[in-house]
């Protein structure tokens, strides 16, 4: 083993970099044995210097990480602290000083992946981002090596833990989405701004990340379909249970039809409740796959959180010193399939529509019509009567996003149409 | 690009191999870009000749494999035949000849690991088996890498597919060991002679190799205790169903208290049917990994076949290629914690029983006062009468096996006991 150690600059130490800072000390000799020489920090940048770090000596506090990353002594870059600026710059400046990277940025990533890949390939240096999606799940690894010499069709999963927390407390307790917001924001599940994560940009940034991987192309979140929970009611998860399904906030990636196109969205989704994605509850993560030799593989686990983040920063930690100890570097960036991004409309899903109409005969047949003139199969209707009007549950066959919006469209220029409420699309049979 | 083709060789052309060539030759452009180079087989070395083999030049078969893996233009050995010899004997040549090696061989790295790892690194080679364990699912590439930066405490998880198939038709239909077991032949789920499968062979070498990736630490199959499901009778699973449990065999490696040692084992046990391990049907596995910092991680998939087997070969091969390509290696053996494997003695788990006793005043008292005499302490008991007899079904608090085995000792000796069946490990609580 060799004793010189390798040096580590940690960008940023909040949550997951104390953490990382915590494991490095305490697992000290377990990672030198894996890695084949010691590693220890050359500094730790924070935005505000002047208050103690448990464990961490404060002469490597600095609130300079423009220098930090520029030194000579430096071997690997570790940046968690989010947002593209000054997160992409500073990377930019390490790579060009020839350090490898480890990030769990998975905004940066998403928007701008390929000049950081493009970067490290010009110098010589890794980057590795396996705590930016499901926090501690092995997720891209499988992705990006265990599964190269497969054909993936399509991931499907929850990757957002934040909405998982408050869809299964709306489903659970019967509470509305405010409500359950404010309890997610009690227990620390939910930050000050919730923005991100509740509005879907959270997930679609991993999402963006993921169809890359998945489908060796470039993928950013401006590629991504998105829509957050916050139009989600209590009358929707009620809906669902009707129907022995749950809603989730699904992020899906799939191959196109013709081969040649990629799609991504993130979405409020039905799923059966016999579904395994159905029984994955609070902040927990979990990510199929399915590929044409493997079949469908599932990836569970806690999505978020300081140490389970750690432990993929780590993972990666790992990897990269062993990479700069044996002089080669890991995959690259892997776009060569070049797909097109296809916008949502193409995607076909099936659609559940709760219609308020008049009670009267001849109704659905009227109704039928309209969705019959746009293509959209009917796969089940469930009609409820009550005082003079009627409530229909539809639930579509598989169409696309743009003919279900056009056969809304037309419902709601039809007289008999009162109201059209808890349009969901039903994924998962 | 380079041009010049990587040359693989190929041992074995059965459900395995002939899938691994085929998507060689079907999904060469895509495996190209990704490796960096073409790949093509040099040879095929098969059994007997002589037989056309579908997609595959018959200019590359062979039954000399002796001489295969020597030729000096093989870059890679896939090895995908089986067993011990001559497998161990083609490796050990190819890697002095210089060729990295793929092998999907449980058995022979469960006997002979070290054997192998220190080969490769002599040779400076390498040697991947993602496909020796739960097939399609990338477990082993997450152990050896993404939680290389993380303290794995334990390993549970169903990873024979036969004997999940069989314990899942007999708690489905109610149906005998016996009678599943000719269902699960006569679908091509178990192999005409069964032995390593349903005595637990398969997975006992499954849990070795994991045990030791898991743990950095030297395990083979002669470490792990080994129980099969042949004793499992419809009236244990009957007795699992009444407590809303299920029963499945089980590989469960875990790092000792003493935190110096580490036991294998594989058993059937009943689980709560609550329980993630619980729902995997068929002849699906599932794996658990418990880690210090990531938590509770599960990894879920086809356990067998032949595309989900070569779909790990294949990422192997990527990954093997490529690093032929930068002139590096992927990590090698890790057993530097050289943990102490431990007797299945030392296990503590829960265990159920059910006594068929004498039905009068003060049994349950006796019955008691030998558990406690060997500090085996009772969780739940539930009496049932019976025309002068009585059956107590006794689930115990976590014990060892060895005072659990010296507890029935005593309880045989008794003259109130007439008989004691369904003593069955409770896991996963």
């Amino acid at each position: 083993m060799r004793t010189q150690p390798l040096k580590v600059a940690l960008l940023g130490c909040g949550v997951v970099g104390s953490e990382v800072a915590r494991i490095m000390t305490t697992h000290a000799t377990d990672l030198a044995a894996r890695i084949g020489a010691p590693i220890e920090l050359a500094g730790v940048a924070v935005r505000r210097g002047g208050r103690e770090r448990a464990g961490i000596d404060p002469a490597l506090i600095t609130t300079d990480a423009v220098e930090l990353v520029k030194r000579d002594d430096v071997d690997v870059v570790v940046e968690v602290i989010g947002g593209i600026e000054p997160a992409r710059g500073l990377i930019l400046s390490a790579m060009e000083h020839g350090a490898s990277v480890v990030s769990a940025n998975k905004a940066l990533l998403a928007e701008d992946g390929s000049t950081l890949h493009a970067a490290a390939a010009k110098h010589g240096v890794d980057l590795y981002y396996e705590a930016a999606v499901a926090g501690a799940i092995p997720l891209l690894r499988p992705l990006r090596e265990s599964l190269a010499g497969d054909k993936v069709e399509r991931v499907l999963g929850i990757v957002n833990g934040t909405t998982n927390f408050i869809l299964d407390r709306m489903d659970s307790t019967g509470a509305g989405f405010a409500e359950a917001l404010d309890e997610a924001t009690a227990l620390g599940y939910a930050e000050a701004d919730p923005t991100a994560d509740i509005e879907g940009f959270d997930a679609a940034a991993k999402a963006a990340i993921l169809a890359g991987l998945a489908f060796h192309t470039r993928v950013t979140a401006a590629d991504v379909y998105r829509e957050g929970i916050t139009e989600v009611s209590a009358a929707d998860v009620a809906s669902a249970k009707a129907m022995d399904c749950v809603v989730k906030l699904l992020a899906i990636c799939e191959r196109g039809a013709d081969g040649q196109s990629v799609s991504a969205r993130v979405h409020p989704a039905m799923i059966p409740r016999s579904h395994p994605l159905a029984s994955v509850r609070e902040a927990y993560n979990a990510v199929f796959v399915e590929s044409e030799a493997a079949g469908q593989l599932m990836f569970y686990g806690p999505g978020a959180g300081g140490a389970p983040t750690a432990s993929a920063v780590l993972g990666d930690l790992v990897a990269v010193c062993r990479n700069k100890l044996s002089g080669a570097t890991g995959p690259g960036e892997s776009a060569y399939a070049a797909l097109t991004p296809q916008p949502v409309g193409i995607a076909r899903t099936r659609y559940h529509l709760s219609l308020d109409v008049a009670d009267r005969a001849g109704v659905l047949a009227q109704v039928a019509a309209v969705f019959a003139q746009h293509d959209v199969s009917i796969d089940t209707v469930r009609q409820q009567g009550r005082d003079g009007d009627a409530t229909l549950v539809i639930v579509t066959h598989t169409a696309t996003d743009a003919a279900l919006a056009a056969t809304v469209a037309d419902l709601r220029g039809m007289d008999i149409v009162r109201d059209i409420a808890g349009i969901m699309r039903v994924e998962g049979e």
